[in-house]
């Protein structure tokens, strides 16, 4: 039994470590890129956490921090549970934290109750879960699980060039711990849903069937320089039309059904130079899409790199594509799944199942060990990436709940 | 007689004052914004020719240069040439330069041929006439001509908030000579057309018949953040979509014809945090409208607006609208036309009329004396703005004898 209060307390603690003052809401958001100060102060706070609950913690190469409760026999593989602290710039207070605060109150509760478990306990935090300062996500989950290189990780840079390397070094988490690991014998997420599905079926948690698809790239766009008021219309390079025709074709497609369920998001745009009686040489701009079946993300790829090359000829502009990344459909363990669902039956907490609308480091352990994952349904639709991002301190209790129970049963096999 | 060798030597001089490399043409550029250190040297360079030219000089209020050639009946009103030497930030070695050291070169040739005149003839430059790091362009001049109080033009701010009057004190133009000036006899400004007009007509010279009307506004939305992979496409608040829709919507109205030459550009595109994987919250962008006939400027700019009402409010954005600058269509004195048109006759230079798709300090002045302007060929189909435009020093001096030569029957009158 967990303590929803200390669960809480510690959430609003973890909430102040980057805290910044959101102009278009009113509200105090949280803004703790990964490798930050902020991201580093809020780093050594869960450290003294986990070494407050007696764990054992250790650093990767990577900077993904993991504590352990050992269990009886120290020769099976353990049942780790984790999640992130990083955040996006216009963050809240749940999203990834939760996961790791619930796991460390798990750990907590086991300690209370005095309960030995047959196998090692784990919980972690992973580095560059939002991808939003190095432009990958899932990075440190990705290099623990295999799927990127960790010589690669190391050298990806920010908009300001440093490196995940030279920032690791900087504020002290270039562990030496290798960051592969023996697969575990179970991994478990608790993350808020940050979408709308739990609130409408007004449960309190969901059982998380799988993550959809996810396709990061970067569109930069080269045409030329000329003036506003003595350039006619048909001998414009302009790049920044180009770049604005893909953000409205983008929608035409979300809108249009032939990919199913795509969601398109233009998150970054950016003009070069940025002078108002000149025409754009340049235009840089992200493209996320997500679909939850992979054949259908591959047209949408496909249609709109047709889509840009046509268009690009049109208006004499060269297009130029980065892949920064991308992940397939990752169906979670059924087995788990069931545990999830059994262990929310037995504590009367109403659920659903659902694939989950964004990425989770869940998604890159599940390449090495039976993985799945419990939502925890958040207040205004389950909006994240936002100050307005808010689940209750009840249902942040409830899916904690489910997590340690599950984690226990597993923990005992 | 001018001499065309002196005339080249100055203009390239002054480009390499503001020299940068432009990786999208690898050509030299000029990077000269007003107010800079650049513009500070290039400054100090033209006055140190206006004195070697034996000229009297004085710096007004908002920073504009003249300089005087006393003519024998000093109570007359002078003739004055002029033009201006910021740039844009990928900008040439033409744009307002070449009407300032042209201005410089007819001063120089009259010395040298021993002329008097009955006037005084003046050469000035004027403030901040592209208008992009302060946002209001024509500013120098339209403050001469009484049309921006120079107590509003002294506080708008650049994107780092510096004001045009600290930055005047800090390059020490901020002179002490009343902005407002007795109003000359006339104006000409030599300029470089920056338009393909006078190439397909295969003429080295232009007589312009006046200025189309400029609108500039900037344009704010503010929409709500959300995560990219989790919030459904129809409840999304996506401020860069409103955005993206303006620019592609402008392109359309362009194309329509339903605005007869109707021109626009978005040359500035910015969305707030920027973020992958993060729906925007915030976008702005700068609207720059040309059009030859006020009417449909007006009704342009209605529609415009009620299109940006409709959408922004289906997509539950809210719309700021900012006035940058607006000047309605200006027509040119037609006898000083017409004495510009003599004037290239008698040099057998063949000409064309035609409107200027580009601002000028001329419609400014044009407020204050008969005032016209005469257009310089430019290669590539005249393109500007860009490191590409390129005039021949055989264009340069065919547009600055005809302005000499003009100037000096205005004298005499
Ligand atoms: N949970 C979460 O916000 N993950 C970030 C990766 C993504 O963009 O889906
Ligand atoms: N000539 C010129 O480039 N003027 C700048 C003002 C404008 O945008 O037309």
């Amino acid at each position: 039994t967990i303590n929803p209060d200390r669960l809480w307390d510690s959430l609003m603690e973890l909430k102040q470590i980057g805290a910044y003052h959101d102009e278009g809401t009113g509200l105090q958001g949280v803004r703790r890129l990964a490798l930050t100060d902020a991201d580093a102060e809020a780093r050594r706070r869960c450290v003294q956490w986990m070494l407050d609950a007696g764990l054992e913690f250790r650093v990767d190469r990577i900077g993904n921090v993991t504590a352990t409760r050992a269990g009886t026999d120290r020769s099976l593989p353990c049942v780790l549970m984790g999640s992130h602290i990083d955040t996006v710039a216009t963050g809240g207070a749940f999203d990834g934290t939760l996961g790791v605060l619930g796991g460390i109150e798990v750990m907590r509760a086991l300690n209370d109750a005095g309960i030995e478990t047959l196998r090692d306990v784990e919980v972690g935090f992973f580095t560059e879960e939002e991808g939003v300062r190095f432009g990958t996500d899932m990075l440190g989950s990705a290099v623990t699980a295999g799927r990127i290189p960790l010589q690669h990780a190391w050298q990806l840079t920010d908009i300001d060039g440093l490196t995940v390397k030279s920032e690791l070094e900087r504020i002290g988490f270039d562990g030496p711990t290798p960051e592969r690991r023996p697969a575990p014998h179970a991994y478990i997420e608790c993350h808020i849903e940050q979408g709308p599905i739990l609130a409408d079926a007004d449960v309190p948690v969901g059982i998380v069937e799988g993550v959809q698809s996810i396709s990061w790239q970067r569109l930069t766009l080269h045409g030329e320089a000329a003036h506003a008021g003595t350039t006619p219309i048909g001998s414009r390079h302009d790049a920044g039309l180009v770049a604005a025709s893909v953000v409205v074709e983008l929608r035409r497609m979300c809108d249009s059904g032939d990919y199913g369920q795509l969601r398109a998001t233009v998150g970054t745009f950016d003009i070069g130079a940025g002078q108002t009686n000149v025409i754009p040489h340049r235009a840089m701009l992200t493209i996320d899409l997500r679909n939850p079946v992979d054949d259908l993300m591959t047209r949408a790829e496909k249609d709109l790199a047709t889509y840009v090359d046509t268009l690009a000829h049109q208006h004499g502009v060269s297009a130029e594509w980065e892949r920064m990344a991308k992940t397939a459909v990752i169906p979670f363990d059924s087995r788990v799944q069931d545990l999830l669902a059994d262990t929310a039956e037995r504590l009367g907490l109403g659920y659903v199942r659902a694939m989950s609308g964004a990425g989770h480091d869940a998604q890159e352990i599940a390449a090495i060990c039976p993985t799945a994952m419990v939502f925890v349904r958040g207040e205004y639709g389950g909006i994240s990436h936002t100050p307005r991002e808010y689940s209750t301190p009840q249902a942040c209790a409830d899916g904690t709940r489910v997590l340690g129970n599950a984690v226990l049963t597993l923990a005992n096999q």
